[in-house]
Order: C-alpha cells, then sequence, then structure tokens
C-alpha cells in the first residue's frame, strides 16, 4: 500500500467537482487521499480557479490532512498518482451545442452521447483521452483511470484497445436507479439486487429483488419509471414494457420513441434552447455561488445540473478498489464471455465484482431477446466510431453513422458529417491530418 | 431411389406455375419427375384450372412420360412426394395491399416482405405452412420442403423450430446476382463464386472472383448495382458501398435509405398504386394469355412479374437434393456455427454444398463488422415474429414491431398494430382464439 | 423470510454430523437455526443414534432454541426445509472398498472419486440423489441442496440436468487451500484471493494474491504444497510447476504422477489396506468416543479423518445464502460461459459471489493452455458416466471408463467394468431393469 | 493463369517420387504441369540422382511437354513454382528409430507422429519447414504449400500462425478410407459421402453414406475395419465401437488400446526391429530397383511402403484447387468455428470444398460427446508442441509432453525428454541457442 495517496482530477475546474471533494472528504477513513489535484486546459484556467478555492476551503473546514492542488501542468498532476478521474469536455459546452443541433437540422436526434452528437463527442475526446493515457504510462502507470467523460462507453473500449492503462468507465445512472429502488421500497440499498444488462445508456435493468424476493412486476405496474433532468419526460407503453419484461434505462427513449423524442427536442430547441443552452445558464450560476469565500461546502443547487451521484460513484470506487471491498457495483467494463454475441473486447456496463486486481464482470442471468439486436446495433456503431476517432478516418466515420439506428439514411448521414466535421475541425487534427 | 418422383406444388394456380413447369421439362434427364401435382384451395380453383391447362400442354408437347394432377385434396398430393414446392400466398394479394398500404398512413414502409408487412404475411402464413408440414409429417415424411413462400427466411426458421419436415428456403435473388455478374463479366456462371452473408433479404455480397481473381472493387465503382422489378431504383451512395467492402442486396435500400425509400412509397403509391395493384394487373394479363388453348410453352410477359429465376432455383436445388451433386447454391438454412453472434437455430441465407443429404452451409470468410449489428436487429425482429406467429401473441408481435429497425417508434408500432391485426383478422384464427 | 429455519441433514449418522452441529453452533447469530433433521437409513440407525445424542447434548449445552430430531423417515425431514445437506455414502465403507481395489487389479488406479472407482461411485449414488431430490420437489421446492457427496461435480451436475432442485456441490478442499495461505503468508483469509479454474478434484490456482499483490511465483518455489490426508503424498517435479504456472490440486497427482501414486496405492494397500480400511478404522474409534455421556462437543480425533472443513464450507454457504452476502466461495455450479470449451450445463468448480438468488460464478482470469485439454478429458468422461448413472446403460459407462484418461486400453476398461458392476449389482438396480 | 505451371517438390529424391511423378502424368489433361523440380540437401543428392532420373525416364515414355530438374538450390526451385510440396524427413529414418525406440525404454508408446516420439519430429521440422516459408515469401508468395510431412496438423499449424504463405496438410489415410469403402460396397467412390471428424492422426468417421443412405450402422459390424501396413492389427473391441457411434483411425489404436499396441511394439522391435528399421530395409530394395535404367514406370513394390495414395491426394488437390473444382476432399487445416471447443487457428482434419481461393472447411454434422476430451487433450499437447518448436523452449516441451494422454507420469516425461533432446541434438538447433 503507497503512503501517499494521490489522486489527479482531468478537468478539475468542472462545476461537479465540489461534489467530488465532499464524497472524498466523507469517505476519509477508508479512502485516505492524502492530495488531491485539480488540472485543466488554460480555456479552463478561471474555472478552475473559483472551483479550486472553494475546494481549499472544503478540505480546511474538514480538518483532514489532505492537500489540494490546482495546476495547468497535467504531467505534474499525474505523476505517482493512485487514481486518475477525467471529467472534462473537449471543446466544452460550446461544441455540446453543435452536437444537439446540428442533426435537428437533418430531422435527427440531436444528443451528445449517442446517434451523431455522440459520434462527435467521441470523435473529439478519444484521441485526448489517449493522450492523457501515454502520459499516465509514464508517469503513473499502476494507477486506475476512472473515467466518467462520455461517451463513457465508447472512450474506455477506446482506452481498453489503444493504451496498456487499466480504465473503468462510470456512469451515475446505476447509482440513481438504486437510490429510486431504495426509495420505493423504504429499504436500504444494501438490501436491493438489480441486475443490469447492455451498453453505457443503452441498459436493462433485468432483474430486481428485494432481500431476494423478485419486484420486476410491480416496477412493470408503475407509471413513472425512473428518469434524469438530462432526458425529457415521455411516458413509457405500459404493455411494451410488460412484453419486454425488463426496465430500460431512460436514454432508451431515444431509441423506442425516436419520433416523439425528435418532436420534443425540436419543440424545446425553439422555446429554452437545447439542453447545452439550459446546462450553460445552470452553469454559470453555479460558479456565481463558487465564488463566494464564505462557501464551505457544496451548494444544494449543484443537485439541479443532471450529474447527480457522479462523484458518489467515483469514490464508492475508489474505495472498493482501494480496499479490495469485493462489493458489486455497475461498470463499464471488457466484456470477455458476458454478452456470447459481442466481441471480447467490447465495453459493456454490467454488474461487477470489484477486487483490489479490478473489477470483474458478473455473469448475466438472462438477456431478453427482444434487446440483443438493438445493443449490437449500437456496439456496431460504436465500433466503428471509435476507429474512425483513433484513426481520423472519414470513411469509418460515415459507416458509423449510416448504421446508426437513429439514422434515418446513408444519404442524410454524409450530408450532416460533412456538416459537422467542418463544424468541428478545431478538435479533430486527427481528420486534418487524413 | 424411389422409382416414382412425385412432385407437389401447393399454391399450383400461382401464375409462376409454367416457369416452373418450363424447368421440370428441360431438366428431365437429370431429373426425371414421374407427376407433378398441382394443389390449390377452393378460392383458387379458377386459376389453377387455367394454368393447370396450360401445364399439360406444355408436359404433353414435351412427349415426355410425366403427368400432371390438378386437386383441392392437399393430402392426395402430398402422399409419397419427394419434394414439395410451395408458392401460396395467404390471403391473396388483397393482403399484400394491406401489408403495403397500412404502414404507408403511419409514416412507416409498407412491404411484404420486412417491417410491419413483412410480419403480418408472416402471421397469416406461418401457422398454413406449419399445417401442411403436420400433413407431410404423416403422409411423405422423408420428403423435401422447398419453400418460397414470403417471407422464406421467417418462414423456414418457423418450420425447422416447429416440425420435423426438412425444408429449405428459397430466394431468387442469389440467381439473379449470379445471372448479372455473368452478364457483367462475360463468363458463364461457373467460373465465378460469389459469398453471400446475411438473411434472406437482408444479405450482402463481400466476396465475388472470377476464376479465382477477385472482382469486388470494380463492382464498388459500378453506378448501377443489380436490381429487381419489385424494389424501385434508387441510387447507391458511392463512398458508403466503398466503405461498407461489400454489394448490398437491392432489398436493403429500405434500411440504408429508408428515407427515401418512404418517399418513393408514398409518390408511386398515389400514382400506380402499390406494387401489389401492379401486380394484380400483370397477372390479370397473364392469365388472359394463359387461357389460350394453343398456348404450350411459357408466355415472355411472365418474365416482367418479378419472380424470374424462381423456378430455376428451384429445378437446381432438386437436382442436386436428387444427384448428390455437392455444388454450390445461397440457400435458407439453419445457421449453425456459420454467424456466431446469432443463435443456431437462426435461419439465414448462406452459400451451401447441396449434398443428398441436405444443403451443408458453408463458413463465412469474413462478416464486415458495420453489418453485424442490422442483421441481428432485423433476426430479433424475425424472432419475436416468428414466435407471436405460432402462438398467436400479441405482446410478441408488438415487441418484434418494436424493435424493427424500420419503425420509429413503440407507440406507432401499437397504433399499426392494432389496425392490422383488425384487417388481418379472417386470416389470423391463432390470434382470435387467444 | 420464514420464521422457522430448518435444516434436513441426510445421512445424518456420519462421522462428520459432530463438526456441522459446532458449525451452526458458532454461527447461530448470522443463520438462526431452529430446527436440526437428521435422517439416516435403517442400515445406519445405529450410528444415528450415537451420533445423534452427541448432537443432542452438544445443542443443549449451548442454551440456543434449536431442536435436533433424528429419524428414518426423510419424508419428514425435508418437508418445509430451508437447507437440506447430504453427506451419505450409498453403499458405505464397504463399497468405497471394492472402488478402490478392483481398478488395482486391472493396474488401474483406484480412487472413490475419479478413475473407474469413482465412475461406480457415480452409479451408486445419482439413482439416490435424485429420489431425494424428487421428494423435495414436492416437500421443500425452495430449499436449497448443499451436496457433499462425492463424486460431487457429477452428482451436482446430474441434479441440474434432471431435477428442478436448487443444488451446489461443496468441496472442502477449497477451504483447505485458504487456511493453507492464511498460515503461509500470515495474514487472515479475507486478504487473500485465489482463484479457481477446473472440476471438483480436478482443479488448479492460477491466481493467488494478498492486499492485491501476487504471490504465485513464491508458491511455485515451495517444496511442499498444500496437501490432505486421504492423498498420499508425493513431490510434484519443480520444473514441471513453473511451466505449468498454476498450483495443482494433490487430486491431480494421480493424473501427472500416475504411475507413481499406483505405486504407492499397490504398496499401501498391502502394508495397511486401502484408504476405505484405514478410514473405517477411524470411524469405529470416533464412534468409540461419540458414545460417551460427558462428551459434549466435536473430539479433537475427528479431525484425523480427513474430511476437515466440511462444515465449515457448508455453515458460511447457508450463511451467504440466507442473509444475501454476496461474498466469494469457490463451488460447484453449472458453468455457463465460465470455460468457453465446456458445455454450458457442465458442472465446475470456481469462485462465486454468493447472492441470495444463488451463487454466479466468476468469468476466470485466464485459463492456461496446458489444461484445457485435461478438463475437457475428464468432463467428457463424467458426463458420459452421468448418463449411464441415470439410463442405466452399460455402454455409456464403458464409453466413459474407455475415455477416462486412467484407463490404460479399452478391452481391460470392459473386463474392469463387468466385475464392477457384478460386485456392485445390490445398489444399482437401474443396470438391473435395463 | 499463369502460362509455365511449376511444381517444386522439397525432399525429392523420397522413394515416394515415382508415385507422385505417375500422378502428375496420369492427371496432365487437367492439371498441365509444365515443370516438375526436385529438390533435396546434400545428404540426399545420391538417392536424388538415382530418383530424379527414374522419374525423368517416366516424364520421357509419357511424351507430355513436361520437363524434370533435379537442384540442390532450394531458391532455384521454389522461384516462380504455383504448387510447392514437402516430403521430406529430417534427421532421416535414423532419427525415425529415435523416436521409436527412446520413448519404448521408459515404457511409453514410441511413435513418430504422435506421443514423445511425434514431439520430437515436430521440433525437428517445423523450424526447417518455417524456413522454407520464409523462401516462398520471398521467391513464390502466391504458391499454395501442400505438406505432407509429418505430423502434418501440428506443422500446418505452425505454418499458419508463424508464416503467410497458403498451406494445407495433406495426409493418405482419408483416401485409403475411401478406397476401402468403395471396395467394401462396390460403388464408386464418387457415390460415398464420409464425414471426418477430428485431427491428423487422430479423426474418426462419423457418417458414411451411399447414395445418401447411411451405412455406418453395417460398418460397425464389421471385424476388420480399414488400417494401414504402419500400424499393427489390434482388433477393435466391439461393444465400444458400437458405443461410440463411429470409426476410428487405426492410429486411435495407441490410445484405446495403449498398453496392447506398447506391448505389441516391445515384442517387434526385438523381433524384426522398429518401424523405422522395416522401413530402411524395403526403401534400400526400392532403391535398387529405382536404379535400373529400363525401369520406365512406377514399381509395384512401393506400394508396400505404407504411403500409398499419397500421390492420389496430391494430385488431387493441385487440380481442384487450379481448375476451381468445389469438391469435398478431406484436409488439415484452421478449424475456424467447425469445432467449437477448440480455438480457431487450430489445425483439424476435416472435410472441405476446394476452391481456387483454397478450401473451406464444411462444418460437422455433429461430434460425438465421447471423443471431445481426447481431442482436446491431443491438441493440448500440439499447442504447446508447436511452442516449443518454434521458441526453442524447453518447459514448454516439458509442458507438452506431461498432458499428453500417452505419458503416464510428468516424471518420466522429464527424465524421457532430457534423453530426446540430447540425442536430437544436433537437428534441434533452436534449443541449444536458448
Amino acid at each position: 500500500m503507497s503512503e501517499k495517496l494521490k489522486i489527479a482530477v482531468i478537468g478539475g475546474g468542472s462545476s461537479y467537482t465540489p461534489e467530488l471533494i465532499e464524497g472524498i472528504i466523507l469517505n476519509h477513513a477508508q479512502l485516505p487521499v492524502s492530495e488531491i489535484w485539480l488540472v485543466d486546459i488554460p480555456a479552463g484556467q478561471h474555472k478552475l480557479e473559483i472551483v479550486g478555492s472553494l475546494a481549499k476551503r472544503m478540505v480546511e473546514k474538514s480538518g483532514l490532512p489532505m492537500t489540494v492542488h490546482l495546476t495547468m501542468n497535467r504531467r505534474e498532476a499525474l505523476e505517482g498518482a493512485v487514481f486518475v478521474s477525467t471529467q472534462m469536455r473537449v471543446g466544452l459546452l460550446e461544441a455540446r451545442i453543435w452536437d444537439e443541433t446540428i442533426p435537428l437540422k437533418y430531422g435527427v436526434i440531436g444528443q451528445e452521447t449517442t446517434g451523431p452528437g455522440g459520434m462527435m463527442k467521441a470523435l473529439r475526446t478519444i484521441p485526448v483521452l489517449l493522450d492523457i493515457c501515454k502520459d499516465m504510462e509514464e508517469l503513473c502507470p499502476e494507477a486506475w483511470l476512472l473515467n466518467f467523460t462520455n461517451p463513457a462507453g465508447m472512450v474506455t473500449e477506446a482506452i481498453n484497445k489503444y493504451s496498456k492503462i487499466k480504465s473503468i468507465g462510470l456512469c451515475n445512472s446505476p447509482t440513481g436507479v438504486y437510490k429510486w429502488l431504495s426509495a420505493l421500497f423504504e429499504v436500504p440499498v444494501e438490501r436491493i439486487y438489480a441486475e443490469f444488462v447492455g451498453l453505457n445508456h443503452l441498459n436493462w435493468v433485468t432483474k430486481v429483488s428485494v432481500d431476494g424476493d423478485s419486484k420486476l412486476e410491480k416496477l412493470f405496474d408503475l407509471k413513472e419509471g425512473y428518469s434524469a433532468k438530462n432526458v425529457p419526460q415521455s411516458e413509457w407503453n405500459a404493455d411494451f414494457i410488460h412484453g419486454l419484461g425488463a426496465i430500460p434505462s431512460y436514454y432508451l427513449k431515444y431509441f423506442y420513441l425516436t419520433q416523439e423524442m425528435l418532436q420534443d427536442q425540436m419543440a424545446s430547441s425553439k422555446k429554452e434552447g437545447t439542453r447545452a443552452e439550459v446546462v450553460k445558464r445552470l452553469e454559470d450560476e453555479l460558479f456565481e455561488l463558487y465564488k463566494d469565500p464564505n462557501l464551505a461546502e457544496k451548494p444544494k443547487q449543484l443537485e439541479k445540473r443532471g450529474g447527480t451521484y457522479y462523484s458518489e460513484a467515483a469514490v464508492n470506487l475508489m474505495k472498493s478498489l482501494y480496499n479490495d471491498s469485493r462489493d458489486i457495483q455497475t461498470l463499464n467494463v471488457a466484456n470477455g464471455h458476458t454478452l456470447d454475441f459481442l466481441p471480447h473486447d467490447a465495453c459493456i456496463e454490467v454488474n461487477c465484482v470489484v477486487t483490489k486486481q479490478g473489477p470483474i464482470p458478473l455473469p448475466v442471468s438472462y438477456v431478453p431477446v427482444s434487446v440483443k439486436g438493438l445493443i449490437h446495433a449500437v456496439k456496431t456503431y460504436e465500433q466503428l466510431a471509435i476507429e474512425a476517432a483513433v484513426h481520423g478516418d472519414r470513411s469509418l466515420a460515415l459507416q458509423a453513422l449510416g448504421h446508426h439506428p437513429l439514422v434515418p439514411s446513408v444519404n442524410i448521414a454524409d450530408r450532416m458529417l460533412k456538416e459537422m466535421l467542418e463544424q468541428n475541425k478545431a478538435f479533430l487534427p486527427q481528420f486534418a491530418e487524413a
């Protein structure tokens, strides 16, 4: 066990950081962090200073033997780190606006984690993450990379394929599902077992038990399922959910209710702007709060941001890796034999036992016949998009888009891709070279 | 070898029958058919008599020792048959009109072999075919069932799963591809090798060689691929085809150019009616010709009908099964290990060696990454629809539709299904019972 | 949670029972057993009374609210049980003597859990266990069957294939390995992680870590590995173990050192009789001790018996199932996708997470190339022997023996089988019928 | 099609060459060979001259436009070749004597294609073949390598893994099985279909039909199966064969009748020397005959040699590759998905359709449960031995031997390996380096 427990947070200037700091403080007994390094790029320096100062105040107030460091020098932050967490956004919220608006012009869902928007985010993000991994191979080769950067599944798969760094993809939504079930059944989370099947942002809960008794049928009858700030409500078709025999993630509304979601997006983009624009306003408000020199705790308002439970997921994972806890968490890892119709190196989101040597994916009890094709269709797109991102290959990007279930024509894919590549040019050096 | 070589043709009153008769006459040396039994239902009696009389005149003219029998008694036709061929249409062309028009009302492709229309055809057809198989198990348990009835892949899979009868699904389109390549490269078909990957009406040619030399690149550069009467032309995106690295079947236009095809369908259904209506006019003309007592050969006009090469495919298959020829044909058979991401009992369309004991599917050299997801998505729909058809299960039918790549919303699927089930009620006794 | 927590112990008259009682007493806080039913057959009544009286004295001394019941009526014992444990021996120690001596006459290893002897034990035992399961399906369909009866892997596989009862196979040797490692590295068992690969009595430890650090290389250099009373010592070849890259179970000496073990067996059977005879003497001594009305605890001498840790394994498993503990235990369960070269329903011995809904096998990090063939060869024998046992099929029994790696000729197999079937006739009614 | 059809024969001085020349002459119409290059090493020059002169006389007598070339310069022979055939023996018959005698000293089967002897042959041969392939990659990269050199399966697998050359392993025994069946059922080979499952020298015939009718049951009742000169007769156990449900290759006697075969070997090695010594005497006699300047045809006596049908297998394969015949032949090729329990790159012996682009393995109808373990056990040994051969790794060689089903102890394996490595030192440069 190394004496120094150093954590590096890439994209440390993010509005999420106070939540992470809070989590680290609350769990110090089991995860005795000694140094937190918040690193950001020059464009994010201003925000880093604001949020970093808040972080320092929080730590100081806690009285714990832990230091907070702010830096623009990524290598300094990585050196000797035990955990590296990433929460940055290449191209900032502006690029997210492009991801959400350009597809709409072509009559296609605009979303930053799947479809055309998700692919553009992957093209921008994957090379940057691989670059971080290259530094890590040199400066902290044994560190764990906890990746929250969306599209988290694709980014994790890319790292597993093109780097030696041990990486785990994380999403707040499984934690959210557990919280929702806990409130619903009025039992602590520990007495619930939920089985997740699928990919990041494309999963189904196929089993829910409380003290070993199945509760799935009860959930089917609920009018309102678990949802999230960043995905607008649209009621599920009850007959369909019963027939499905599983609880779909709220992200699946993009696939099961494509037409309704598209109309929602078009309407709300006129009224209140895209989700990116809403978030931008929220973030501005948050940073105003963070600036308050008397604030030394995570403000309540952060919970509106959409990313609740991110830090809880992160801290739980670090704790279990550090302590060899062997508890079960839902993570994004290499498939192995879990889903027998996908390649072994495909990244999936699945229950894992977290040991000191890393997460071990648990076999799934069953996969509903209904969902195999959709999982495979989206994984096909993901595999193609990852290769496109790494090699800067437009032809592969067209294959990825042309085979995405949300894209209604190869010709539309082609025209849309042209505009998106042009718009994102500054963040896609690998395509310029090619 | 049984002395009597009896063939039973279910749906013998079809306008295709003269082509089949011609094929049998031309190949008598290698396939010494002694009896042809054309069987139809009372509603088809009139057509059976017209086309049956023509068949008799054709055989008489040939001078071969072969008899033609017309009957409404299916069991009489099946008894002792060596080959049974099916070419019937449950609900006749009228039901096809429903398959092609109802979906259009919901903004969805209307097509009789895939999507909502294809599913309805499967729901109508599968129980009838299983009923024929039950008779065969009693009356000719060793006979081969050559199934042309669309959706041929789904029907064949249903028979393999729910009957002991040896069944092979057949489509004319691989034969058409070979003819096209033969004309293009100016070499006989025997010198060409084409590898097919996928499902019935959802396949890709991933390998084309002439005398062992690859010709695939040349085909990518062609403006016009192989197409068919029943699928309107819509040009492929050249960049996309190059990136794909395979020649998609013209049926894939429904998936790759969904939006364009939908617009085509809407426009042409206004102008000239659906394809079903066009076919109905063609058939009426054909039957007028067939009535001519001086006609003793297949009339040229039949070639416009859309099903060219059907009889060639059928006769070639019977010849190879009968003679243990061990030649390679593209057929619809159980997957086995061929596509490792699909179940062993999934019906796929693939090159097979045809032995006396049946076709053996050949392993495919490779499957382009791009197409795996789409194949799996459509097979998922097919599996669900087959179970819906066999068990008369509306919930499974909704799962099938809701997961079909051409259906843009589960809610639309639900409303459309309601109308289609109502419209098809007379041909769906299994749903009434449930 | 049922109020009454009833445990039925089939073969309750076994000399192991006091250990089990002790385990139940010590763990009462987490496993609040209310009734223990010890059941045996008439031939075992005398032993049941002796050991049952001791059990009652032990419980009384503990002061816990728990009753001990002795019965010859299996159905009474099973009714409403939550856990059923089996530890009986069909044919008693006398049949074990046959298993150990007849093969030796043919120059073949004589052992009661593998090879010809193991097969005979399986033929005698499997039908009796299936009969118990039939009763359970009626009287306690939701109970867990914890099976210790050897050959535990084969028996568990047979139950999984031919019964609806949830069954888990248990062996004391993984517990023993953990104890050994704990003593060796001087750390508590909780800080050790060992990965087991293989079948019951045919496994390898491929990974050992303490606090996440690998210790495997250190173990290779040890002169003495973990061994057991019932398998005589024979030193491993150090070069071979290094090349293997895994720690073989001591049972693997029968396969890796066949010739040496055979000579050992022949020599010691002359000197001190077979292991069965040694055990018989030990048991007689134990029962003498048990009779002492002043004895109210497990006597020390039981530890010589060879089955140490059995009760620990049993109580740990019951505790985890009862409390949904989700800890990792090494158990015999259906393979699923764990070993990709074996059928899904093959029983393997592997690390599992134990939930309230049963054990979930963990994927293995890797399987050394060297051992795959041997695992598959022994599993082939097991599959054939299970079918032979269930159907009373001599031809399958010959296939099983003729394909067992320890049998040097099909002709020898045939002659040996003849003698063994004859000798065991009284315990093989299924073969008489056939 | 290249105008010049050049064949290079490595080990051209072999006594088999006249048979190959005869085959080429007889099939000239379909395989218009223009040049035959016989190449050998200096140690074989004398034999090359004798057999080469006979070959020239044979070709001259045929009057065909074909030249025969003798050379010690392998590169000259390979340049521009279309087919390369290998039939050499590294270490000559003397090394075979070691393979057959050293194991016997340790009480282990001595055989040149499996067990310890087979492994030594693999260790000597694989590096030489890989060296030939390196030359081919430079001088005739598109040529087909037809490999007859034993152990043919292992050598072919090594080439597929470590070279880009297209290689096919060939054995005469499937041809022999067809000839035997043809004589037995009195029908031409074309009307028979036999399905082979397994590895080179470890296969089973699981299906035999004549005109589509199964004949397997009839074969089980035969007293005498198909056998070969180089494997002494030892009668099969009829009950065992019935239970097996397949016809084992005569090489399987080493595995199913190990003890009897070992005794045979020991007895006959005393009486008439090893098989190698018998062959040596036969070869000396043959070369005496070959010297006769009036001899211009293959002498009858060659048939005693043990390798009958080798040239027939070779010429048939070349013809089919050359003409894209798409007929079915039993060959040693990469497994792919054929046997689902073996790796994709494992070399197996299986029916293939031979196209111009190479052989395509046919899926097998079924694999008897009984044989899977043995196939996997021997393949495990093969995989380990191939790596040992390529890397000169003694530790892997010990793993290979220690896991071979014919080796009764790891300690014996260790001692035997020591002696064999020492004896073969001159032919194992890769082990000296290590």
